[in-house]
């Protein structure tokens, strides 16, 4: 089955009219057409991760259009690099094409991508495009750092550190689920309800806040699938234990947010604890050092694994997203 | 719908198992496991290219086991920076995983990724699996090089080369869709069938010669897609007309497997020119520069496009291969 009339040369003459007005890195030898592209010596290391969104899995175009969801695919791939404390430099996608795709997909695609290249800083240099059954964006992302802050550095007596919200694009999702529009909902819970639904269809990576963690944070990870998730990565990467409060991480929650959650039905703790796509950083420290952009959830304590203290006391945070669930 | 019984850290797991058995570059800081992988400074340019091989379009589980499905699709994503003059510094790979993934098809992954990466000095330093509806392999290259050889350099007067065998690939491919085995074959046709099918099933990228080709070769190219698309890319790029002589190209194809696609029923002039997959790599430069391993097939001359020479005279090639059709 060909696409609808469109050729491979014309969507990437199509893509790449609004991905080279995203200003390039100065030392970028060659981008789009060649085998490869060519970066002359980067400054530093080099920080490289891949990273997918996947309509059915990610994203739903019933939920986002297609510019949102190409746009929202370099974010979530660029939050990789923010959780190490290392800029994005340049990325890569490989596009998987439904047969039905049309001329004007391409261009929604590429008007997406290049906002978020735009507002990352993020230029793509290279690509692929082949044939699929769904829409897929594949990403690589190139970064550099002098000095990067990895999973494995928490040590007892830190501080864990939040960066940003949680919960509030997982109650994006649900209203998006339900079929609820702003319009739907009574007044007063529309403007927290566009909150979050701008939290979860266009997120932003904490590029600015990961560097400069570099300096003070003991261990550092973007909280792409839930905090409980990611709590539970630090504290098996480092062999300790990481217990967060209930207090804090509920005052996290803005008061007009946590009457949404109630409306809808959720329990604000365990949105907080288990909602993703949010982008936010979770990063360990000594509390002499928490920069002002950061609140302190909980503490690294010796043992093993994620907790959460309540009044009730320590009770176990079972890990929530399998990728392969 | 879970996979059978395999958890994401259980594939990770197991493809770690393997995937840390390749020699990893000196200046890997931070391998699999973190947020990004992180090398040290690179010497030279670093080069990088994204490549993808998915099931249903570039292979079928009937022809290829799941170990020669993955190899494969790390030789592909390296040839392109042979394409460029570049070595291989490491891999980044996506995995997108199909339902019915088994705990043993993360093995068989991991197997020939091992063994790809052995063979062409790439180790995966890093990776992501997500949930899909088939094997998808997406891939992103990254080299390191002084110098690298465009598409863009070819100048009139220039001879063509090709460096490796086409269309041998493409007879394997036939054989395959058509059932054949090497035993149904005629006794006389069977040491040609086993040679094509493994050009298909077990392609190696053209790294020595890639390098070696800098110093002295204007453009460079690989045959993915085609020797006719890939002479189109190279004259296009380079703004001049590239014309082959259907002799050379015969010749370049051994008598044994001219024989073979005759009784298949397939022209050997045309399935060298558009017989794709053997990852050959194709060069411009001038004949006194020729490396013994290149074959001299054409010539560079003034105008626009793609052409063959026959005894009939020039006549246009057109381009063979469009992803999205």
């Amino acid at each position: 089955l060909p696409t609808k009339g469109v050729t491979e040369a014309e969507a990437i003459s199509t893509l790449s009219r609004h991905l080279n007005r995203v200003p390039r890195p100065s030392n970028l030898e060659l981008g789009i057409g060649d085998d490869a592209a060519v970066l002359r010596r980067l400054v530093g290391n080099l920080v490289c991760s891949i990273d997918c969104s996947a309509e059915g899995v990610h994203f739903d175009l019933t939920w986002l259009t297609l510019a949102e969801a190409a746009a929202r695919a370099l974010v979530a791939a660029v939050s990789d690099l923010a959780a190490m404390g290392s800029r994005p430099v340049a990325a890569l996608v490989n596009l998987e094409v439904p047969a039905n795709a049309e001329r004007r997909d391409f261009d929604a695609i590429g008007r997406g991508q290049r906002r978020s290249g735009v507002v990352l800083g993020c230029p793509i240099i290279g690509g692929n495009i082949v044939r699929g059954t769904r829409w897929v964006f594949t990403t690589t992302v190139l970064g550099g750092a002098r000095r990067v802050v990895r999973r494995d550095g928490a040590h007892v007596g830190d501080e864990i550190w939040l960066i940003g919200d949680c919960g509030l694009a997982r109650v994006g999702l649900v209203l998006l689920q339900r079929g609820l529009d702003v319009a739907d909902l009574p007044p007063s819970h529309r403007r927290a309800a566009a909150r979050c639904l701008k939290a979860w269809k266009r997120p932003t990576a904490k590029l600015q806040e990961g560097v400069r963690l570099v300096r003070v944070a003991s261990a550092l990870i973007d909280v792409s699938d839930g905090l409980a998730n990611e709590l539970g990565h630090l504290a098996h990467a480092s062999d300790a234990r990481l217990v967060v409060y209930s207090e804090p991480l509920l005052k996290s929650i803005p008061s007009s947010i946590q009457r949404l959650m109630f409306w809808l039905g959720l329990d604000p703790l365990e949105t907080v604890l288990t909602g993703g796509e949010d982008y936010a950083l979770l990063a360990t420290g000594a509390s002499t050092r928490r920069p002002d952009f950061a609140r302190a959830i909980g503490e690294v304590r010796t043992g093993k694994g994620a907790y959460l203290e309540t009044a009730k006391g320590l009770q176990a945070l079972r890990n929530g997203f399998d990728h392969l669930a």
